[in-house]
């Protein structure tokens, strides 16, 4: 559990997609995001104030999040003075990097003098156990994608924000970095080791109130080879009673795979239900989310209406148009 | 990879069963299997000749296998003697145990010292890429099976040696310790990252003569869901031409999953082909092995027959009735 608030390090970042860490943070959970700290030449703005770290401190921060990813994924040398003297002046530090904090020898040995912790939320900190099947309480929706990379995450966190909107009980469950993140805790699912990646997914979806929400953030696609396998343990560690399935229209090829054509909705629709109801067999598709970002106002409610007459399913934009039709299906279930 | 031949080392072993991983080597591999080693109070045989270690040397031995299991899997101190003795005079060792070689001080520096090797199949020794899904020259055979432990190893070893006794060319792929510990070589696939597991098979079964078999062993069951997620890995990181459905019709319920039913075969047969047809749009379900060993041999001759009749798939027990009508299924394809 990573400490909050935070102050989001944009450190040197050349552009604005460069921190979409921070601005993750930034969109989902502002209450964590006091303030951010820009280096020389930085080209990113979360609308945040900036603070230098005395007054971070003074506002309440208690973690360090770096917010921004340079090429490689590394920890910039240019950083390192900044990281050492958040350590030195009682901030935690957290990351999503490819660079890990604690193979800085530098950075593990300020933290340890000072006491302080560096979350690495690339990696596992937790022993997972292997999955056992056992039916849990509480509700739990799980976004399956076509591809990887279509929106599953904004997908669940659009559906938490109505939910909480509405004072129903939901939680958004990190499964990857950025969403580890946003929110202070959840599952690196892709660095799990294999015979534990059900079982994490258990874990981090526990028993809870028969009327409560898991929202649970979606990995790889059940079609995409490389991370399948990825895919089919959160669909049967999750033990969904609700899939929500996520698409983005405008892909020419699986993601990183040409020659990959993308599946249709119908096909994801079959393949997740019937494997989903393994684990739970009255799991529903409750719903459709499109990620219309690359087209006109017009062309994505054209295309809504399409996905809805075609699959009887109400389709929705969750992060352009709101998530109130996925948030009603929930409701009828 | 493990050099060969081997010293297999019985322990103590209390019953036959508990070296069935010496079994397996001497089943499948002979001539690996040079001698065994036997401790005061043995209780298992392999009718190989009981070597101390010079005469295991001399009869050029490379590697003492540990092919015995002690409840809770760890390296007994009972062995050590023999164990610290083997690398003094020349002998790896490598084992599948739960409980590393590499985690016991006195063994790492003995071996280090004599410049021997410690092979612990339980663990990766290789870093694996990201699967990239390009199509490979070759043919493979993937066992895909209704649950965990139904004997999907045996079939696919069992189908090299018919395919090897036609002059075909054929290997088996390992992916789970005691396969590994078998052939000297594999992929520990339940140890893999999750991000890794479909690339590590893909490693494992590269391009290869266009009349070539890959026999890769399955693991767990897309309807197991502690485990589905690694079978998924290896159904699209093994882009097969052919599945074997392989089944034990005489299970209560899903192995360690009290209160989940296996699937039919037509179940299986419909979800993993529709699954391995993303990577390999060609690939068939060619037939089904049966692991009869808790039938007698009439009702496993019936039970076969049923299913050839309801599945119009050939049927049998390859490692009771022999591999050929599966291989005919191969060279049909």
């Amino acid at each position: 559990m990573i400490e909050t608030p935070y102050l989001l390090f944009l450190g040197d970042a050349p552009d604005q997609l460069a921190a979409k860490v921070a601005q993750g943070i930034k969109d989902w959970r502002p209450e964590y995001a006091v303030g951010q700290y820009r280096m020389e030449g930085c080209k990113a703005d979360m609308g945040l104030p900036d603070l230098d770290l005395p007054a971070a401190k003074a506002a309440g921060c208690k973690t360090l999040v770096i917010g921004v990813a340079n090429r490689g994924g590394i920890i910039s040398p240019a950083w390192k003075e900044v990281l050492v003297t958040a350590l030195e002046q009682g901030f935690d530090i957290a990351s999503g990097l490819h660079n890990l904090l604690r193979d800085e020898p530098e950075l593990v040995a300020i933290a340890r003098e000072h006491g302080r912790s560096l979350h690495d939320v690339r990696v596992p900190s937790v022993q997972y156990p292997i999955a056992n099947g056992v039916k849990r309480r509480g509700k739990r929706m799980l976004a399956v994608g076509t591809d990887c990379s279509v929106g599953k995450m904004y997908t669940a966190l659009c559906m938490e924000k109505e939910l909480r909107a509405r004072g129903q009980k939901a939680t958004f469950r990190a499964t990857g970095q950025t969403g580890i993140l946003i929110t202070g805790n959840g599952v690196p699912l892709d660095a799990v080791i294999a015979d534990f990646m059900a079982g994490s997914i258990e874990w981090l979806t526990p028993d809870n109130d028969a009327d409560h929400w898991d929202l649970i953030e979606g990995q790889g696609s059940l079609f995409h080879v490389s991370y399948s396998g990825v895919t089919l343990a959160l669909v049967h560690g999750g033990q969904p009673d609700a899939l929500v399935l996520c698409h983005e229209p405008t892909r020419p090829h699986m993601r990183g795979l040409p020659g990959y054509k993308l599946p249709s909705l119908e096909d994801l629709r079959d393949v997740a239900l019937r494997l989903a109801q393994v684990a739970n067999p009255a799991c529903k598709v409750v719903g459709v989310s499109v990620n219309t970002q690359h087209m006109s106002e017009d062309e994505a409610k054209a295309y809504l209406a399409q996905v809805e007459a075609d699959l009887s399913l109400p389709a929705t934009d969750p992060f352009r148009f709101g998530a109130a039709k996925l948030v009603d299906a929930l409701d009828a279930i």
